[in-house]
């Protein structure tokens, strides 16, 4: 690990997930660069680099977390201030990708603010990403630079192994996730599946939720690649439970945990929410019902394959023999 | 509808689904315009138009199915000889968009051919691409030209209404077609959904498919985009009938219909294929069981109102009042 | 001026500036078009267009001014869902251009987000900027489509006319606004010019400054492309005053008044503060100091010129006899 | 020449000239890269890279002869999977050019296909192409990537070298080719030329052919870029051999051999045609009056010499000394 | 003809041939448009257009013959402003094409000039490319913009089918132009053909020159795309009145004459140098052997084709009814 | 320094200013790459490139001073020639950037032909710029490739400060250069600045000039990037001399020197005049008045630094213990 010193390395945190920057610097033993990201007195981004990176492979982390705008505009611009500066490599570490969920057009009209993001990044002058569980694969093809899309699944499994649950079932909370729950379910010797199905009757009629497949007396885990005001969790949980569900635990990505989310989460009868560090949890949604696992080494690791030329899909599988 | 003719609008025809294009001309009232498409001895694409299309709006259609390669070299080499004649506006017309299913890399190192096959129709200078149905609606965001997205739902509705079916359920053959499943259930007085969940336990172990949801004593639809080899299909009839399912219908927006599969659909319980004209069916392919629906309308409606500066949104939704 | 009915044209008003943007419809004698900016839980733009926009001239009005970043990422979505639309062409009507000082780089490594949001609005989509008084001219150059650089000078210059104030000087509040000044004056028979001469003799020592040219005895307009903080203003007015200056008036085209600008202004020497209506000012900041004079005629006038293919330059020229 | 094993070097075989692409990896002592070229059963194509290519130089060997299309799709997905792969660079070794003929308009309103092959090998994301003996050696410049344009002279002059044969006239079989044939006989100590004149007098009449030159009592070579279906030729042969001819060679270096061209040169009078293994040749075409010569040499050390940033034109002159 | 003035369009001539500029303008009833190209005092290009273009189709007339950079900067700069100014379409009217010689590398590390003007005049803005007998057809592919190449071959075949000569040969000057050569042969009669075999034996030893084909008391026409210094003309002369011939005529589209051309051709028993306007001739140039065609109409009704979206092919067939 | 030989690069003088080039590759121990730069008869550039520069680091230097066409033109064919010949990056050495001053539409319907420059420099292939004092720093805008502005105030400030000049004013000729004279003053210990108001009363009108600032009886340096015509300069020494200036000296980067200029400097009442050799004086312009100061050592560093991945800024900075 000691020739990234060796190879023009810099690794930059913009504002949204410090905390992660300064947990990967640590594990690939090396420190942040210094780089001042203020605002001006008109909110404009007052951007300086302390440090030379002509030749450099610079490593950008910032995910597009809420508040998402000015995310994306510290990304624009830093990638803008590398480019100049002559930097050799762009490497945009985005764990969490905004405005993933508006990926096509759902109804007439609309904007595809994924692929428009996907766009920016790369006229910005980005020639590289690095994401994870992106909201749809079909993302990976908004790019034409390199984008690799790394999967929490190993970290979830290894957590969950542990725990030993008995008698799970997976459950998708919607129509559109029942792959992702799928894989999930291969890796726990193939434990059934449940799809929560919900409609809309008629416009402005509450929507029903049931559940399809078979749920009772089993330990449920719902599957998401993340989980924002938690208003449909606490449905399917209730509509879980009606269906004899015992402990209900919830596994995302991404925890988003908008408006109400917290309040919802505590109030609910969910045993517990796995989330990643994909985004930084503000001291206040730190609650005990929330366990948040690190995505660190496994982002430091792809780093370090990407400087050697190495594979990196190796470090998506669930080695149960690793600790 | 006359004005098509003041318009300066070419309507062509390549090789994969001429069928198609005759109808969608005659629902216009014009002609397909004349254009070789031959080969030389060496398997080159010999394309010549007859007439000027300077200043014109052409559309082409062309689905790109088996043969896809030869189709798509077709369709690329087309667009150049109408950029180069100065052609206005270039509408491609591909109601079924080959390599659509390799919209992702699944695994490490694959291409995503679909991305790959909107950034050469762009290149080659298409101004418009019109689709149906496609495999995953993301497709929309690999191109940063106008495409729209038609859906053939509003036909097979149509189709299923009139022929009365009581004690419907919607079944999607996998995880990833669970929202089309969905959709087109709400068409039909919100019919429950079941879902088909297949695994492979281990690598060269046979796959195990269980149903998701309850089809006992009930009519089933299985929906789907695409038809391809029906290996699926066939297992999927079979594990429903054994949870009891009376007549099982499959709708597919397009008949793929590789290898085996005419063989495997006449032999199985299937009561009928419902399918449209998206991909060209030779004769031998045309046998009882299979039902094909026009699409020919929808497009051709399309294309006048892309002409007349019109929505296209109203043409996606089943109007029961219309014959 | 009736004939913009017949030439499909929309009239869009994003969040920053609305006010602005309902003047220029009523001079037009056309209404805004419908368009939901809403956002989401997690702080994404929620963006749906009501109409359609296929094969229209579209126009949008966005100042890009505090929230600077928010009402960029806003303009790029909305070119972004127009472009899918079909949209015929896209205008952006931006009088007030955020991050154009940062327009060339001051020190090393800084990036140059004034090209950079250039280049995002260029590959969203839009075909056309519409700006006024650009911090620097050569931004015009950041473009390769079209971009009209509209003058706020003939509203000025009509408003003083009208004041008729006697024994003026102009002065530039610095270095660089010494051209602009120059201009000023030229339309108020040749007034002599002086100039705010500011340095910092060393790092942490507070700068200095002091009047080049003769101001005493004067009625001053200090002239300047936009007000910011008014720090700058406040020493300025001082030294003025300590030069014998009579009244102190300034002219800003873009009233950007972050901070503790508004307090400033209130409690300085300053008689009055003229600026357009280029950025909305709130409540709070409309304080009898300060004059705002509407630039929506000449907009609008813009949009016609540009639907008439008829030049704009002999908008941009005072004309005593024009009411 | 050991050096290209410590220089993260990958070499790739498609599926039209295995053969070739075997012969050159043997010349550099190197393996070929292993990589699945399968097709789904509807006739997509379904390719896997078994190997990381990390920042490794990628050589991928394909002639696009017949099957034309098929040829050029397989390139143009493995180019996209080596791209998205992270491939340091991805060169295309491309003997011959298929579509090359299609080079300008000759008639109104035709592609130039030849021009859209280099775009789309481009836009897929080539960083550098290898070809050789291109029909016009203006297709160099229809790329903006580097193109080496390979020659066969050298080859073909070492062969004839050795054969010894006595009162040469070098004959171009058409007036497009007179520029190629001089060169080839300059290097014969200057031999004489001859051009075949062919005309068609009006419309549905046959075409008339002469030779201009004098080849009376001489042994010929006839030389081309490449021999398709050998109508010409026969025909050639014919006035030839009635203008006195002796002995009579064709000398091609692409053998595309369409249709009946093998059956028309075994019963025609040449005595020998020589070619190149730029197109592998199937063991139905193998007959007697055909050599092949290898390329593999000439490319592998052009291989060599661009990883060592060398020039690669001293590799063009025959050398007389060289064995 | 009249629906032009309707058209919005604009004709502009640049520096290099203001005479032809004048004569298409006057055949479209028309005027040229006012635009200053004057040169500052350090040499820089000053050009101001003096009427708006917004919305018109422009067209410009600029041949890029000597002084050929002056002339290419003229282009770039002309259509530049064009763009910014917001030209509907912007049309290069360029019949002789500078560099167009410099198509391909002809020994290592040679740039491809031709095609560098391509990229330049694209990237600048222009729309379309109107250019005569391009030195190589294959230039047409050097753009992806579209681009006419207009064919003078009926404006010189219906002078000489005045002269009524008797006893045609056709001479191609070179290998390369043998084609061209035979194209005119055609229109004759299927006149005979002749080529002039130019070699070199050794570096640094006189070129020789010998005549393939019959001229013994023909009369004899040299058919080429241009005559540059006229050096080749003057030996193949020589060499074809030593082979018997009578009357040597020469036809070249493009007059570009440079050094001691006219003197050599003055000096020459060349009896007529027969031209087009397409590059404007000095005075002293204009000598009595030199017979110079007007281009002006050709290029006038190619003009009104484009503007009324109709074919300009038939535009190039000899039409012996037509006077 | 040795370094450099080790490193693969070259270095190239094109024909504006071999001077410089020379005295760049003396500083860096290594020798200029043979390359021939000649013109064809009818003026087209004709251009070898001796030996390969396959994988190297290519740096041309070239002034676009008079003739900036044939300068410019000279530059994109050598980019071309250098990027098809597979050079691995290309750095365009430009002292001086033609059409700086057209960089903004002064008038409407101009070109922005600086930005034009920096578009055609870039698509022709460089991947990096040096230039110096350019016009306005916003040009650097203008590229998306890196460009490093080198600034000549510390070879200024090093010959001033050995001066030794008393009373020193920094003037301003216009008012667009006050921030450039500011920039100047600072170095030397804060002196007072003036500016120089130019008007033009009315059109026709011979305009005047007054003096903002107090020169009497100080030495005056009046600082500007350029000097062309020296008509401006004549003007501002007369009314310096009125208003009781005593020596008058005048600091320009770029020695464009047009015209008349020599003549009026000569005749002048101007003590002296420094430049730089970033534009090549011939003999005649070589006159006592005017001394030239060398950017060699500055732009040979900047290239080691390059090379080396090191900042540059710190070569812009005045060190006084520096020889």
């Amino acid at each position: 690990m000691s020739n990234i010193h060796q190879k023009n390395v810099r690794l930059f945190s913009l504002s949204s997930n410090r905390s992660l920057a300064l947990e990967i610097a640590n594990y690939l033993g090396m420190k942040l660069d210094e780089c001042d990201i203020l605002r001006f007195a008109d909110g404009e981004i007052n951007l300086n680099l302390k440090n030379t990176v002509r030749g450099h492979h610079c490593f950008i982390v910032q995910s597009t977390s809420n508040p998402v705008n000015e995310n994306y505009m510290e990304l624009f611009i830093m990638i803008d201030a590398l480019k100049r500066a002559s930097a050799k490599t762009i490497n945009v570490i985005m764990p969490y990708y905004g405005y993933a969920r508006q990926d096509r057009k759902a109804l007439s009209r609309q904007p595809i603010s994924a692929k428009l993001m996907a766009d920016l990044i790369t006229v910005a002058g980005a020639t590289r990403v690095l994401s994870m569980d992106l909201h749809a694969a079909q993302i990976q093809g908004f790019f034409n630079i390199p984008i690799d899309n790394l999967v929490a699944l190993p970290v979830f499994t290894k957590y969950f192994k542990k725990q030993n649950i008995k008698d799970l079932v997976i459950v998708s909370p919607d129509h559109g996730g029942a792959t992702r729950a799928r894989n999930f379910a291969v890796n726990f010797d193939n434990a059934p599946l449940a799809i929560i199905d919900k409609r809309r009757t008629r416009p402005n009629v509450v929507e029903s939720m049931t559940v399809i497949g078979d749920v009772k007396d089993k330990n449920v885990v719902i599957v998401d690649d993340l989980i924002d005001t938690a208003g449909t969790l606490v449905n399917a949980i209730r509509v879980l439970k009606e269906a004899g569900a015992k402990d209900i635990y919830m596994c995302a990505t991404h925890a988003v945990l908008s408006g109400p989310a917290i309040e919802r989460i505590q109030n609910s009868e969910l045993k517990q929410l796995i989330v990643t560090n994909s985004i930084e949890l503000p001291k206040e949604k730190r609650i005990d019902k929330i366990v948040q696992l690190s995505i660190a080494p496994m982002i430091a690791n792809t780093i370090l394959n990407i400087l050697d030329n190495k594979a990196i899909s190796d470090l998506f599988i669930y080695n149960p023999d690793e600790q």
